[in-house]
């Protein structure tokens, strides 16, 4: 059966580990893409372009935006974020389910355009272990810390909007959890009506003939 | 976490095996209780009362509907179905993930009842191979499988009122893939609203005290 790809939206508090967890997804399991998003801010050390994300200036961004080049964008702590348009549709249309990493305002926009993504939202176990991971991340100075703590409440509100929440406490159960709830997406009957129709004509034939 | 069951309606085609992938499910894992059904059908060979089925008359039958001891009840191929109320209420309140193995018409009406509710159907891999197996099952005369085909042509018109089609191809994958889905519909924020505001709490007061 040919099934149809899945935009899977991932979102989560900064240092909650989604970077982790999507990496984890895409060394294990053959049927995903990764979609790249633009930015405007600063790489951060180990970070390539056209990898981590594509970085550009302002001036690129917003004409990026003015050319229909990005299915949403974002502003998010003084910086441009985008999804660009062709790679994601060129993948669904191959049968990858295609993730996107980005947050939360993102992640809504998209699910205005595609009902049909299925939206994640990483949880850490407690705040405690989110501000523990942040320190430990050792790449942003304490006021970015305190300024990603207070973003992190903010966004918090904003979780009920999401289809799943995916507690990342140990990374490799969190990664087969985000796949068993990917895989159970492609199991609801409206992907797949054409196999239902199927197996509706068959029995009817059958049912007919005898 | 303590988390609260789930009612899990399994229902699928005379023949699709789904017997057998619930007795997979209870077999491997154990946060599964199963719902035993009432009927006014005769037991089949290798049936026992209490473990199939509750086996008893009509007049039995139509007493405990009008005690209120039943969540539904429906009438298929003439006879009484109905799931007894008070076992189902105990283990979903314990934690465990309540099955009820129940034809469509009883889906829908427990649907009604409890929105939470988790529908699965069964799906045979083509109406050829579910005919293949009521013939090999060699418990119903040629007139009953005919019957039987008729009904899963009609039921099949029912199958997008299910949350999610599972195919029964390779049982054991079959086994897996429910599991799956279980699993996934745990992770529902509304399934989560403790744990949520619980983190939300959290990150205001450590937001507060920067």
């Amino acid at each position: 059966m040919n099934r149809e790809g899945i935009l899977v939206v991932i979102s989560g508090f900064a240092g909650t580990g989604k970077g982790t967890v999507v990496k984890g997804l895409l060394e294990k399991y053959d049927n995903f893409a990764l979609s790249v998003s633009m930015t405007t801010r600063q790489p951060r050390p180990g970070e390539e372009n056209g990898k981590s994300y594509f970085f550009v200036d302002k001036e690129t961004f917003e004409k990026t935006i003015e050319e229909g080049g990005l299915i949403e964008h974002a502003c998010y702590c003084d910086n441009y974020y985008g999804t660009p348009k062709a790679y994601v549709e060129e993948q669904l249309k191959a049968g990858k389910d295609v993730i996107l990493e980005i947050e939360i305002q993102g992640a809504l926009n998209i699910k205005k355009m595609f009902p049909t993504a299925l939206l994640l939202f990483i949880m850490p176990p407690s705040a405690e272990e989110l501000k523990r991971r942040l320190v430990g991340r050792g790449t942003e100075t304490p006021e970015v810390i305190d300024k990603r703590m207070r973003r992190a409440a903010e966004e918090s509100e904003g979780i009920d909007n999401y289809d799943y929440i995916v507690i990342n406490d140990k990374v490799d159960q969190c990664v087969a959890d985000t796949y068993s709830i990917i895989e159970a997406a492609h199991m609801r009957p409206k992907r797949n009506m054409n196999f239902i129709n199927k197996i509706r004509h068959e029995l009817n034939e059958i049912s007919k003939g005898e």
